[in-house]
Formats: C-alpha cells, sequence, structure tokens
C-alpha cells in the first residue's frame, strides 16, 4: 500500500480533508505521517485524534524556509518510511530544491487562487484587493519556483460584493476540500501524464 | 439618449455582440460609430450592414500604439459626437493615456483571459501553456496600463485536456458575447461604484 505524508503548518482543514477521504476510500493508501514545523499547530492534536502518527521537526530560526539540516533530517524521514506522495496542506516554507531532486516522488500543494494569479502570501487578500469577480484554487505539483509547479485541478469560486477576507476564505477552503483529495487519488492512481507543463488527467 | 463608440481592429465579434444586445434592447443608447485603426477590418464591413456608421482613421506606422495626432483626432471624433461610452472590441492598439484624461467618460475593454492571469497578446495560447484547467474573459475600464483596471465582470470556462487553441478561443469568446453587453449595460445604467480598484456591482 502506498504512503502519504501530510506537511502542516497550521489548524490543518485541508489534512483533515485528506485523511477523511482516505478514511472514506476515495484512494486506497496509508496516511503514514504528518510532519509539522510548528510544534503547536491545531493540526497535529488533530492528526493524532484521527489516529495519524505525528512528527515535529524543528525548521531553523529563518522564517519561510527550512534549514539545511532540517530539510535533511524530513528528507531522512520520508525516504525511510518509503513514502510515495507527499501533500503540502498549509506548509508554510518553501520546500528545498534539493528535497524535491533527492524525493523525486510526487510532492503536492494547494493554494487559495487560480494561479498564476496571486501566488505567495494571502491569495485571497490580493483578489480582494485587486477586485476580480471570480478566484479560486490550485493543486499543482511542487517545483522549485514558490507556487509555480504544473497544475493538477482548479476550481473557481465567485466573489461577491459584501464579501470579507473570512467568507471569502471560507468558500474557497470548501473548493479546496474538494479538489486536494481528488487530485491526490488521480496522482496515486496514476492517472495523469505531464507535457510540458502541462497534467493531462485521463481519469477513464 | 446616450451613445457608443465602439473600436475594432479584426473580425468584429464582440462588436457585434454589443450592436445585437442594443437591438434587442438590453440597454437604451445608441451605437453611434465603429472606429477602426485597420481600413480592411472584416468588422467594418459587419458594422455597415448592421447600419452603423464606420470611420477609419490612419493610426500611424507604429504596431500597437497610436500617433500623437490619430489620438487626437479619435478624441475629436468622439467629443465632437459626445460619446458617453467606448467599448474597445478587439481594438490592437494601446489608448494614450492623454486620451483617456481628456475623454474622461468611462472606456471598457474585454479580454480573453481571468486577468490578472495572461495579460497581453495571444492570452488564450499562454493559457494553454501554462497547463491552467480554469480560464475565461475579463471586462474592465481601461487605465493607463495594459489589462489592468477595475474589473467590472468575470466569466470562467474549463480548459479540457483535448483542447486546441481554437476551441479553447470559441469557448471563450462565448462568454465574451454574453458579459461585455451587460458590462456595458452596468455602466451605461450607472450601476456600480468604484472603491480603491474595485468595481462594486449594484444592480437590484
Amino acid at each position: 500500500m502506498k504512503k502519504i505524508a501530510i506537511f502542516v503548518s497550521g489548524r490543518g482543514s485541508n489534512m483533515v480533508s485528506i485523511i477523511k477521504a482516505q478514511k472514506n476510500g476515495l484512494f486506497s493508501a496509508k496516511i503514514d505521517v504528518v510532519i509539522s514545523d510548528n510544534k503547536d499547530a491545531e493540526a497535529l492534536k488533530k492528526a493524532t485524534r484521527m489516529g495519524i502518527e505525528t512528527k515535529y521537526i524543528y525548521p531553523g530560526d529563518k522564517k519561510g524556509t527550512i534549514s539545511k539540516s532540517a530539510s535533511n533530517l524530513i528528507l531522512d524521514t520520508v525516504l525511510k518510511r518509503d513514502i510515495s506522495l507527499i501533500a503540502l496542506a498549509g506548509f508554510m516554507r518553501i520546500i528545498k530544491r534539493s528535497f524535491i531532486k533527492t524525493f523525486k516522488r510526487p510532492i503536492l500543494n494547494i493554494h487559495p487562487s487560480l494561479l498564476p494569479s496571486f501566488p505567495g502570501l494571502d491569495a485571497q487578500r490580493q483578489a480582494l484587493d485587486y477586485g476580480v469577480k471570480i478566484t479560486g484554487c490550485t493543486v499543482h505539483f511542487v517545483d522549485e519556483y514558490m507556487d509555480h509547479g504544473p497544475i493538477i485541478l482548479q476550481a473557481s469560486v465567485p466573489v461577491f460584493n459584501n464579501d470579507t477576507l473570512e467568507s471569502l476564505k471560507q468558500r474557497i477552503l470548501k473548493m479546496e476540500h474538494k479538489i486536494y483529495p481528488e487530485a491526490i487519488r488521480l496522482v496515486l492512481e496514476n492517472k495523469y501524464r505531464i507535457e510540458g507543463r502541462k497534467v493531462v488527467v485521463e481519469d477513464t
């Protein structure tokens, strides 16, 4: 059985949706471990309550990145466990290029905008400030650039006049919880091929 | 009755959708003139056949821009005619900042992507090459930057595995023909206010 590792930093709402999807049989794989750079992440408690092993790894002192030694430790962990797929779920640090090159297997990320619009932090706030009428979320393969790799799935949501940051976040999150487990299924089951930077999904 | 000028360079499919919407009574305004920088534009023949006055203005030799004298001539034309709204419909030249400042009234443009993704030329090709799963079109106010002003309406369309440039263009065009006349109606009827760069549509 294939094994998944989920990387989290915060509340872990996408993590929960992935674990639930697995429990409901959407895909056949074990959620092997949840790894966090934040020992106080609410996600860690939730994972434990859902019966998933957790691991905190001190990421180093620099915000947004992982120290070389921490990166190696995480890499060591996922390689020893023979992890088939890593799902970043609100993991607030850039994965090192060397990590991606050595791990070799799929690393997925979800971003709360229709990339390439609004990469980076606070995508929903960026969308509100820009005044778009449609935004959404994107599941993509992680490459060495932030919020940049080939796109597996996207979903769109409307932006309303009376939207607050919170109401927009919630609307997008609902779609995130749908497409992230589905994208994981497609990748685990090899229902895709990559042409250039295009992910051709063939789910027949 | 308010008067509209439509600027075209090519086939004028959005022009036709605007003229038809006007004839069908979507909004109450006269399509006063169709102006082109291309004397061979198919749009000019179509406009004539639909009973609309046309005007060709030599734009100068530099691709993508309008010469100072041509810009002044167009400005003179729209001011003398007391045009209330200019709709760019596949007009392939940048409107000068001085034109926008002097004209003062709304200038609208339609772009075949969900801005801010894929501004500039060949937006549909850009979307295909990037591998997005969702794209669309955007009607926005024209400001001094290309494909940048406040967004009035957007519509999304899916991108399919087997899409060609032509099939994607057609799918987006169908939505363009829906939202452009609608955006013109909203602006003509003053059903909006601008907050920052956000267009709040209040169509009650």
